[in-house]
């Protein structure tokens, strides 16, 4: 992976700060630990922790796909309100296990239950609630049908919870983030804060995908912490908003998992006084704080797509509808012509009108406008008058790229964003099992 | 292309005739042309010419793109019923070329119409019909957005019509369907025959298409001809039939382009008798051996598909109905995860999964059977006791692949061909307009 993050994220204060990796702080009321349960024989974290232990508020989006894992099946039973342990494993996407699946996470979850149990009953004596087997929820990414790892998992239970740390300075986020990694190249962090009365107001997510992306959660994980106290229900409301302009605005290679699932928790540390909605401000700086989040991480992925070498955001504007303007970006977006053309730094235009056609949405070609980056390409059915290729060659050589379609019918707009599609990709999934 | 056609074909009589090349024989009532108009500026062929001095009922299905080239939308003026000439022009697809596009169409078809007209009035004193502009039909393909070279293609008609031939053998065949190729690495031909009374009824077809193939018509175009007297709405019927299991089974990048289309003539040269219809006894045979020849011809484009190593077989058995099994086949058909694995020769069946559930279809997973060939993968929602890694490595060395979901859901069926997803993909369109 080639690409300079600050070329593509916009927000060059943020980027200046955090180097390579924005600088996650403490999320009070959440303990964390990886360690590797040696799922891929060679000793690399696999296996993470998040531990809650005053509970947390919380809300989940899971896969889209007709299929999902016996994770995802599994979490279904568990505490809707408030939960108290998250526990990530990669490796192994548990999924097509079958019974032996899902009989593994009830012999986990016990182990977690018992060690976490064991772990307060040590720190203060007399407490009175344990970790009960309905407050712990899994995640899971990795190789579908293979059977599930579980005495290996098992057996580094203990290991897990000894590790957990209240203090989470960057280095830890930064092995935990690695720890939930598969084919990624580099974990994705990121962190935002407001100031509500005298207190710090923080959300801190972390995430994982690379390959398997595709718009509604598609193989990838992602996980953000809050200190604000916000009710599971409203947690849940905000996440879908923001995910609908981040991670269900991505795509790598269209497809979709089985199992991931993007996920929000709150400590409660700080309350914001009673019956908050989205209309009420702190909410709404809340919310404005969440979409950064999950944008910068959803870019993130796209940026660490397999094999990819360039950003590329398609704009849709003066569409009839948000979700006409959606279906023609994603048909741009999951084009291997347009995204191999990108690849190979050729302004090809004529494969950005397949994309838009192939959408089956009604357009009126006379109407349309395309550019790259600020580039006129196509206006009223044709090649721009002031179409120059040379200029076009050169803007291609860009780490990022902007193609952007004005379709003239209305007022709606969706962008959404992919990455070319190039050798490595083919390198990486040829021989992914192995 | 190192895909032997013997290896999938299924039919070893017609394979052992035909060698590398089906032979295609001579159709009455129609002669043919091609030459190079220089479209390439390497002196290949690029135009051809089909001409049917008595006219010929004829059917065409075009792309199901929003965006439709402009040969497409000149088309709609023509006569519906009977044609006499289709011109076809390679390297450019006449698509978002407006006005100079269209205005291009008016001027080449007089001059088709009056090169034609003069030939016939040369041949035979005192013809009576001369060719008319809205007997001619048009079938452009190419780089989407260029300006339409009219003044290289008219400068070329008379030279085009000079060299139009009533016998046409196995090398003119060759070399017309040659003329009609972008990306394709050889011509794809297919013949059928079969005896009515004491006539022979013939089915000669034509295709091109390499890349941007997907369901629909896609970049593809295919022209079929025949001496049997079949009406035009009756071709219409028996070629959206056939191509519903071939030309629109199968995808190479899911992409779909602005401007492809299949077509049918019929020279009308052997009469069938009054009122025949689809379930009249010849009626029958004809459509078999369309269809036969339909298969033949879309099978041909996938195993040309860019940069394509191995044929993939997507059957879908047992579904509840037929549009359920088509939607599971293309969702498998179309994922690159799926595609990069074949390349990469890896059983990674965890995809096949992936792009079942990716299709949103409801399935049980419980009752889901996976094979591989004959080799059983998944079993009862998980992986089957008798799977043999080993064996799967072997097979996946195969060029020709098969994948059979069992969904136990139902009685309906889809079969869709598809190809893996190489470098050389990325090769061909990396860098394609250059």
């Amino acid at each position: 992976m080639t690409i300079n993050l600050k070329n593509f994220l916009n927000d060059k204060r943020k980027m200046s700060k955090m180097g390579e990796f924005q600088e996650l702080k403490e999320i009070e009321g959440l303990e964390i630990s990886s360690i590797s349960a040696d799922l891929y024989n060679n000793g690399r974290d696999d296996l993470a922790l998040f531990y809650f232990k005053e509970g947390a508020n919380y809300a989940v989006l899971n896969t889209t796909s007709s299929i999902t894992s016996e994770t995802i099946n599994w979490n279904q039973k568990s505490n809707k309100k408030s939960i108290k342990a998250l526990v990530v494993n990669t490796k192994n996407a548990n999924t097509f296990t079958g019974k032996q699946g899902i009989e593994s996470l009830d012999e986990i979850a016990k182990n977690v239950s018992k060690s976490l149990t064991l772990k307060e009953s040590k720190v203060e004596e007399g407490i009175s609630e344990t970790v009960k087997i309905k407050d712990i929820i899994f995640a899971s990414t990795g190789v579908i049908g293979e059977k599930f790892p579980v005495d290996k998992i098992k057996s580094s239970i203990q290991n897990l919870v000894d590790k957990l740390k209240a203090e989470h300075n960057k280095l830890l986020w930064l092995k935990v983030s690695s720890a939930i990694m598969t084919t990624d190249s580099k974990p994705k962090l990121a962190y935002e804060e407001f100031i509500f009365g005298n207190k710090t107001i923080k959300i801190a997510g972390i995430a994982k995908g690379s390959g398997m992306i595709a718009p509604n959660l598609a193989t990838m994980l992602s996980f953000i912490f809050t200190n604000a106290d916000v009710p599971s229900n409203l947690l849940k409301t905000l996440l879908k908003r923001a995910s609908a302009s981040s991670f269900n605005a991505i795509t790598v290679d269209s497809d979709k998992s089985t199992n991931d699932m993007v996920g929000i928790f709150s400590t409660k540390k700080i309350k914001l006084g009673q019956n908050r909605n989205v209309v009420d401000p702190v909410i709404q700086k809340f919310e404005t704080a969440l979409k950064k989040v999950c944008l910068n991480l959803a870019k993130q992925i796209v940026v660490d797509g397999e094999g990819a070498k360039k950003f590329l955001t398609i704009k849709i504007v003066n569409a009839k509808s948000t979700l006409s303007a959606k279906k023609i970006a994603f048909s741009i977006a999951e084009s291997p012509l347009v995204k191999t053309a990108v690849a190979g730094e050729d302004p090809n235009w004529g494969r950005v009108i397949m994309g838009i056609g192939k959408s089956g949405e009604k357009i009126e070609s006379q109407k349309l406008t395309i550019k790259f980056g600020e580039l006129p390409v196509a206006e009223n059915g044709m090649i721009s008058e002031n179409y120059d290729e040379e200029k076009l060659k050169e803007y291609m050589k860009w780490e990022s790229i902007l193609i952007e379609v004005n379709l003239n019918q209305g007022s709606d707009s969706f962008e959404c964003y992919t990455c070319d599609f190039t050798h490595d990709y083919i390198d990486i999934n040829a021989d992914y099992r192995n």
